[in-house]
């Protein structure tokens, strides 16, 4: 059983098509890995980040120190805030244990639709809003997700957090992987709410491409996205099409891999949503 | 001088006896433990939790963006909270220096009596509440401890936090630790109040039996636990039953080791302040 | 590519000059430190630590519990705080990357200015607030610096974060370091302000003499200080003043080199701010 410290980080340029343009961006983020295994054989671990929410469950109290109630006393406690992580709400933290049985995994785990079928190629030093995501339904942390894997199949189930007077969201979903392409289907059901999500992929030599199709049940429209990665040497060309229902846009993109670990990323996005965004920087794993 | 990472994580199922009934938990962990000696040959070292409380003692502005006290500014700072650690009020980071004199520690250390008495033995995945432990005064952070062990005697004194006009918690504790038995004593004086705690722990064979006994001045009745434990190979029982004064419960429970690190542990407690909890799950440690 | 885990620690007294008196003081840290190296032979970095501000950008809802608008509401959420660091507001954490054209950084850097030129000698376990440093006009984060160096000559140049209708902290600052004595001088442009700043450090064998000049456009009076560092085997004296323009005061102070990573340090400032601050403790690192 043992601890491996891993990074990542990024610097560079990002307009995120808001009102300041053209901003710094960087970002350093350390994540541990635990890996470990019974006597019998199975495999367990957890991962953590260090830029997890902090504490321990505490909470901070909000004093009302301005008197805004005109009780005239600025020593009132208002309310009261939670500032961190218990042992039923995680954020950035998963606990997994694995075996012949399939993987059972704790935490902060996505639904069994977003964890199999995914999303189409994004672009970008930093993802610029992830628009070639369709979304979730997602559920509440602490989650539960199982996998088990058996030759090109894959299932998976989910369901998140508990609460008395709330239908947790439910997920199943399936997948099946060849050499040169795969297929998903998943389907989350929430608290009156429900999404069938479907994937596919498929690689034609140097080209990779991409397909989602979303259905929500309390969406007018149906969502698909689609993209195109293309490898040429050292640089990866990525290109995507989104319709979300209500608006649609565009990303295109490239990525150099200067060896080592470290690449130089850049891409621009442009939707319905607002101004044209781009970035372009330098990505490091350590 | 160097830094070691080591981690503990646990998954599971839990019913704290709240509204809510069986939930998931989960939690991850990651410890750095420090350690170096000088060349005069004095140990010294730090331990801190990625969770720490974070940031440097800096402060978040509480901004009424609703308007709450109708004045029409919305940009109004109404309070301000502590966001992290300073160098006066540490959570959860210890450090110490050690020698032929004993060994001082300073950081978010609990009293002498605390650290030397302790408590009975708690059950299942998460504690379910610490029911066992009869709790002691504590102090404020940062807090200094001075321990001494000579031979199967360990003496110990801790002094919280010094503020002007209030007088700091004062603790001192002493422990004889034979082969198969130990006693303790551990007094508290804080501001206002005293607790005598005594600890007795004896194992026979597979049985080890505790039992601790506090008196508080300001509570009117003395408050009690016992704990059995009983090791059966890789399987541990435990069985508890604690007198809190106003009122009083037990908690049943059992850790079977995987090895490797991992252990299944699981424990039920029923006291007279709520519904019964519960909980099961599997421990790690990296 | 690697993740190296350093820490630091400190445990001892301070008497911060405030209403408390002599209190208890201690802090760890854990430092990241992350290294790679392109196939190009590029170097490349980053570094954050385990204090970073938490979270990833998200933010907190605060409730009114207490109905203090009294709307008979007590779930209303009346505000929002972040809890975290984004990808444009970065805390304590620093990227970069270098190779013959120089060093680029982005993230927690100060400006040139607070980089090159610096400050004097300061005293104490704990800094004791830092008297000794006249003050730099700083940047928003996230900022980005580069530096060059020939030879004996470092130029740098930093820009803070861009946003719209803020002109950000530009400077610009040069420095050249023989063996024994180096000159430097720092310029910041800020929204309505600017500070230049000249500093000059010369060591002749055991003693070490600085000296500081800040001359910011908004202030009255130019600021300067100066300090003396006296090397005697495994102890280092250090003396210093500074004058604020609006108040002045001195620092003495020393550190004991105890081998391994530890050292005793201690320091007394008197200044017109308060009473006369001390601390005294060990220092570690690991």
């Amino acid at each position: 059983a043992e601890v491996t410290v891993t990074g990542e980080a990024r610097m560079g340029i990002i307009d995120d098509g808001g009102v300041n343009g053209a901003q710094f961006t960087s970002r350093v983020r350390v994540k541990f890995v635990m890996e470990g295994e019974t006597d019998g054989g199975l495999a367990f671990g957890a991962e953590v980040r260090n830029d997890q929410s902090s504490g321990n469950g505490g909470t901070i109290d909000i004093v009302d120190t301005n008197d805004i109630d005109g009780d005239g006393n600025v020593t009132e406690v208002i309310t009261t805030i939670n500032n961190g992580t218990t042992g039923t709400t995680n954020g950035d933290s998963v606990v997994y244990i694995s075996g012949a049985f399939g993987k059972l995994s704790m935490g902060d785990v996505g639904t069994a639709a977003d964890n199999i079928v995914g999303n189409v190629s994004g672009v970008g030093l930093t993802g610029l809003g992830d628009y070639n995501e369709l979304g979730y339904l997602g559920n509440d942390k602490t989650a539960a997700k199982y996998e088990y894997t058996s030759g090109a199949f894959t299932g998976a189930l989910s369901v998140g957090q508990q609460y008395d007077g709330v239908d947790a969201t439910v997920s199943i979903a399936v997948k099946y992987a060849a050499e040169t392409f795969s297929v998903a289907l998943g389907y989350e059901d929430a608290d009156g709410d429900d999404q069938l999500t479907l994937g596919a992929d498929a690689t034609f030599g140097a080209v990779t491409a991409k397909v989602r199709v979303a259905d929500q049940d309390s969406a007018a429209d149906t969502r698909a996205a689609v993209s195109i990665d293309y490898v040429a040497g050292a640089t990866t060309f990525t290109a995507f099409y989104a319709d979300h229902g209500t608006d649609d846009g565009f990303g295109i993109g490239a990525a150099y891999d200067l060896g080592g670990g470290a690449s130089v990323k850049g891409g621009i996005v442009d939707t319905d949503l607002g101004d044209t965004a781009f970035d372009l920087g330098v990505a490091m794993t350590f």
